[in-house]
């Protein structure tokens, strides 16, 4: 049982090569791939070898690094990082990281002195996703136990959607880590996974995460999870979010705004845990402003997964239909509980969020 | 181009043998199966190969053909009625239509007469459920144009759930029924299809059938109807029904209820196509009273599909994680904008319910 279990993301025992695991081949496989070029890290970003908009962004942090390492020429260095940014459009994180980064490294003189601070700096991002999801689920917990102490004890049921476990993050995550908290307070705790087509990333990965943990769960399909509702089997929803803007609006895997639907409906509270590199400190209307990626359709025509021989994929639609594949879609703030950050558990709106970081949000 | 095809289930060149389409093979190959004992009829049901309210309907009537061909003692026929009765638990149509093939049978003198009895009452249901069908087509076509014409003759955008064609039928389909007469008339008419986890219902009969009859259509993950009806992207969703109480509750397919919501929270129109033999005259209320259906986890573990070898099937979850599958929801009457049946259109409620079938509704 492990409830801190490796990073996906790390540098190699040669303190310099970034790696990180092959988030595709899970659960079937646990492989680490190193990004020793910017192609690659962009690659790993759009193939989603890496997923999860906390660990995009320190992806993108370290994916500078490679850049830096890969030309002497300023100009292509800064073309690269624009480059590594524009990787994945929906989750805000990836922008901010290499921002922060790249600013940290012109902010250097050029060579060994840049490459240290550039080093220093990813790595301080890292460890901030750290610390933040750790404090996530400590505010997170004592929503749990509340709701545990209501139930005199009872086994609490958490449903959650995609991945928003540590594999999306560094540690902990933003929505498992109250669950990892909670667990470590002694409470019990079952988590509904939603298996979160088209990746599976709820199926493949949370439940993976959880198992190793030795987190009691249950699989279900997308669709299920209203009905688990209906029928009082579910106490609280948890997700992460891929971008939430200063108004409250949450843009996440596809499939949450029904999640959130099903909540209003029956009465759950439905709560998105974010570290605050998530919110979107510009955009004021989440339907209208979040670029929501359209992915390949044949990640709906094909599913990936393992026969007993070893990974393989099968086509579920047949040969002519076409698909589309929105990968994102957004929550209205009007449906969300409550959200569940670094500095605690604000209100959905946009008092209540620049009372918690009142640097960032502008007055009117 | 076909908008009739075959049958789904039909008596073979003999006139005796019941066979049926093996769905669980679609979209990957198209092969039939005989049902010649009352074990196979069962399993047929059980197992999928048929499925969709009115044929199980169907199935169950010709089981009943089945089951007096293959005993002479009446008890032991009455009993194997009872058991094809009970093969699944949700669909209203499979005991309505056994009670009354079997009320049928016991009418008739033992022997040939009862057999042709049987086999004319069993072509009969079949028969009124391809007219219910055609019908529940031309009233559902009328909304489909009333939409065209307000839109100005741009593409109708029909949401689906599962597969309500006529591979769940006789002819036609229920949900799909109002899309091929409209396409008749000459509306343009788009169906965006829910692939419906677990056994991809959508994703591989639906479009298998939307495809041969030429109508354009796109699937998409279960998780993505509620963004594209954010986005004004669905003119209406139309779904079947496995039982519908006389008070409008309706239960169908899982996930049915979270398009449910979608739709109400969006302003687009929810409506249920039935044939009468899918209400349930003597259940009120939909949620505590209607039946549910949990079928094993491994539909959720495993996707059926192929590889460019031919059928296979992959895991998609870790090997020791449970999963639950229950396999219907209820959506309540106040979510559904009106029924389409046979008779008409009505309100989801016993008055309007009532006044179309008022032999069916007893008075209070």
């Amino acid at each position: 049982m492990e409830t801190k279990p490796m990073r996906p993301i790390r540098l190699a025992q040669d303190g310099r090569t970034v790696e990180v695991i092959d988030q595709r081949q899970l659960p079937h496989r646990l492989e680490m791939l190193s990004l020793d070029t910017v192609a690659q890290v962009i690659e790993a970003i759009q193939q989603m070898v890496v997923r999860g908009a906390p660990l995009i962004g320190v992806t993108g942090a370290y994916g500078v690094l490679v850049a830096l390492r890969t030309t002497d020429d300023e100009a292509a260095f800064l073309e690269a990082c624009a480059q590594i940014k524009a990787a994945r459009p929906t989750a805000v994180n990836l922008a901010w990281a290499v921002d922060r980064v790249v600013a940290c490294a012109m902010a250097a003189p050029a060579g060994t002195a840049r490459q240290a601070a550039v080093l220093q700096e990813a790595g301080r991002i890292a460890e901030e996703e750290v610390d933040n999801c750790r404090r996530i689920g400590e505010h997170g917990a004592r929503i749990i136990a509340d709701i545990s102490r209501a139930k005199g004890g009872q086994t609490v049921h958490l449903l959650t959607h995609c991945n928003a476990g540590w594999l999306a993050c560094v540690e902990w995550g933003t929505a498992t880590a109250p669950v990892y908290v909670a667990r470590e307070m002694g409470i019990d705790v079952h988590v509904w996974v939603d298996e979160t087509r088209p990746l599976n990333q709820g199926a493949r990965l949370t439940a993976w995460e959880l198992g190793r943990a030795g987190v009691p769960h249950t699989v279900i399909t997308d669709n299920a999870g209203g009905h688990l509702m209906q029928r009082g089997m579910v106490d609280l929803v948890v997700v992460g979010t891929d971008r939430t803007t200063f108004t409250g609006d949450v843009a996440n895997k596809i499939g949450t705004y029904l999640k959130a639907l099903a909540a209003r409906d029956n009465g759950v509270p439905f709560y998105v845990a974010l570290p605050s590199s998530t919110f979107d400190w510009q955009l004021q209307d989440g339907l209208a402003d979040i670029p929501i990626e359209a992915r390949h359709a044949d990640e709906v025509h094909w599913v990936q997964g393992a026969t007993r021989d070893g990974p393989a994929r099968v086509r579920i639609t047949p040969a002519d239909s076409p698909a589309a594949n929105p990968a994102f879609d957004v929550t209205p703030a009007r449906l969300v509980t409550a959200f569940i950050t670094e500095r605690g558990v604000c209100k959905p709106d946009r008092a209540d969020i620049a009372a918690l970081f009142p640097e960032k949000v502008q007055n009117d």
